[in-house]
């Protein structure tokens, strides 16, 4: 088969399931954004390059993709969605009202080397609240991210969370450099991914002698939470999470540098990837984008990786367990398969009708089979006369005749 | 303000409730295709720019973005949903089931000028029924389209439809030569827009004498449904279209080229900017596109016009009328705020806690009216020690105290 005939490298198609799984979790997470009032935004899969470059690093710019489009205009795709939200809060700013509470749901494209677990097309999935310095807003964020692994049925999901602001200052504490204190951060970042030694090493690197170094992680073990990380957790219990599911981990540290305050990771025990996301608050960011002055907390939530997890768990429904395939015995029968099709569906039975009068039922049967079709329902020149349908479990491999008014009853109660 | 802090043009931000009227409208569309047992289809924006070349004529390859990414290979936005599904079917044809019955519901980008309902990128939304050649899809589909607008609650929705043989057939017995047919019927297709002269003109100047334009018009006027068309309008009323839904129309042409049999489209009675979407039967377009023989139907679904006709016919919720903002009476009121809104959201109340304890009642209050919020709760410390609430109708301009373990079914109620 010729290369254009194929889906590009780090690219990838839903099919039947595969999408399946990703509209069941994007419901599920509309369902929650919406229960606690936050309002959806899309924004377009362009923007001017401009917009885009000088945002991300050198490093991250070199995976973004631009291309001059036909008017001239420098133009990239959408790299992550906290830019065109910056953008949208600049270019909205006097018709939006503050606190803005938005979620986006959308792909962003990123020229990374595929591996797996790793494409170039990808969904983020984000919420926040901007425009509020208040615990309040930081115990809603967390709240709500909770209540999306309660909606999708993770009871096991917990929240390990920090006070950036803490750390920064158990770091200077240390007698670390003002400069060199996010970069000692992202090696903090890594204690559960390396060893003690590998970490005390790597801080050597960044001027951390090893003993300050055995310090200053005894320092940050020891410690309790800040005065303001304890009132937000005070209030995310009061909204709801269990006590023991929001649990204060003093070296967590996240690796980006824009937060100033909450940071907090999402993790499913039974899920042993990583973290399904994370988030915190960042109150000069959306300043240093777009030069309006607003602060903002919020999490991005791990979206390939709550549907694996989802999945491993048993969380998801198949496709089609609940469908029904009505055969069509002959051509002749056939006003009477169209007509039992639409009465099901009149009452709410997900209900196809096989598109092919000319099959025989042996065809029909495999290709219910092929689908996970688990009920088939036929109605031959015998049931037609008697007002009844033949139901076929093919999971059990058994039958039953029943009449065609109780039918769609029969069916819902399976 | 800069450029780059602007959307580019042809490009839309959906902000709030533009964003919610996509999503509504979204949801009801996939209730139905799941109802009907079509599955989701997701394929990635970017495809091999080969893939897309040569597909859709000269004219509309200019309107395409196409780029060279960063490995050296030409690529190409999406342009349609077509194409992407051939792809999938050749890509997939051995694991696939058919007959293969897919939605789609994903953007495409065209550098088409920008003008009032044009826009660069927007939503496209098909559904087919790929690999049988029966009536019986044919009617599926009939029955499908229709079944969404009585999902939308568009109950004036009705269908015309034509055989396209037939009339290709009624313009061969004209006179016109096989190679002028498709451009004779494209002609007919603007019978609706222009007048009789206007149209007998365009006819000649595409070798039908004024005479032989008049008796053509004038026999397919007088013209009877096909068998074939008989027989899917008898099936597709078996489905469940009323009769009065499915008006035969004998000069109804379609414009595009590639159908081969059923051909149809969708109008609301009150929306008279023009159809909204159509479809027909195309059993020799997936072969001539990546040569694999599957004859289809469907048809493609006009998704801003029905947005903006539901909207106009008063069908889309209004974005935060179902919202309650739990206000904050004080900061050491916080708790009993945070408890209320715990309480209202566990019984499914839509509720929202301000975000910010510090500020006063009054900017709480014009947050929600702002916001179209139609319901405030108030807890102050006289409720909290009698265990009630203030509920503030802001649309009344009323209140009423109510006890705090009635309050959530106090709020279904309205």
């Amino acid at each position: 088969m010729n290369s254009e005939m194929q889906t590009l490298k780090g690219f990838r198609d839903f099919v039947g399931y595969d999408a399946q799984k990703r509209i069941w979790l994007i419901e599920k997470i509309r369902g929650v954004f919406t229960a606690f009032g936050f309002e959806p935004l899309e924004t377009p899969v362009l923007e001017y390059a401009s917009l885009l470059t000088g945002k991300y690093g050198a490093e991250a710019e070199k995976l973004m993709y631009t291309f001059t489009d036909r008017g001239g205009r420098a133009v990239a795709m959408r790299y992550d969605q906290s830019v065109p939200t910056a953008r949208v809060i600049a270019q909205y700013q006097n018709t939006l009202t503050f606190p803005y509470k938005r979620y986006q749901i959308q792909p962003v494209w990123r020229a990374d080397k595929p591996q797996r677990g790793r494409y170039r097309e990808f969904f983020q999935c984000d919420a926040d609240i901007i425009g509020s310095t208040s615990l309040v807003a930081d115990a809603e964020i967390l709240a709500l991210y909770y209540a999306i692994y309660q909606a999708i049925g993770i009871d096991s999901f917990y929240i390990e969370l920090n006070d950036r602001q803490m750390l920064i200052e158990a770091v200077k504490s240390a007698g670390v450099a003002d400069d060199t204190v996010l970069s000692v951060i992202q090696t903090i970042d890594k204690i559960k991914k390396v060893t003690e030694e590998e970490l005390l090493k790597e801080l050597e690197s960044k001027g951390v002698s090893q003993s300050d170094g055995k310090l200053l992680l005894k320092n940050l073990a020891n410690s309790q939470p800040s005065q303001n990380l304890q009132k937000i957790m005070d209030a995310a219990i009061e909204l709801g999470i269990p006590k023991d599911k929001l649990i204060f981990v003093p070296t967590l540290a996240r690796g980006l540098d824009y937060y100033t305050g909450l940071i907090f990771e999402g993790n499913i025990p039974e899920y042993t990837v990583g973290a399904v996301g994370g988030g915190g608050r960042y109150d000069k960011l959306i300043n240093s984008l777009v030069g309006v002055d607003q602060p903002a907390v919020g999490f991005g939530l791990g979206f390939d990786r709550t549907i694996e997890a989802a999945e491993e768990l048993g969380k998801i429904p198949a496709l089609n367990e609940k469908k029904v395939l009505v055969t069509i015995f002959s051509p002749e029968m056939l006003s009477a398969s169209l007509e039992l099709t639409k009465n099901l569906r009149r009452e709410g039975v997900i209900a196809e009708c096989y598109s092919d009068e000319t099959q025989k039922l042996e065809k029909q049967i495999k290709y219910a089979l092929k689908k996970g079709i688990l009920y088939l329902l036929i109605v031959g020149p015998y049931e037609a006369a008697k007002k009844t349908v033949v139901v076929k479990d093919l999971q059990k491999n058994s039958q039953e005749t029943i009449s065609q008014d109780k039918i769609a009853s029969y069916l819902s109660e399976k």
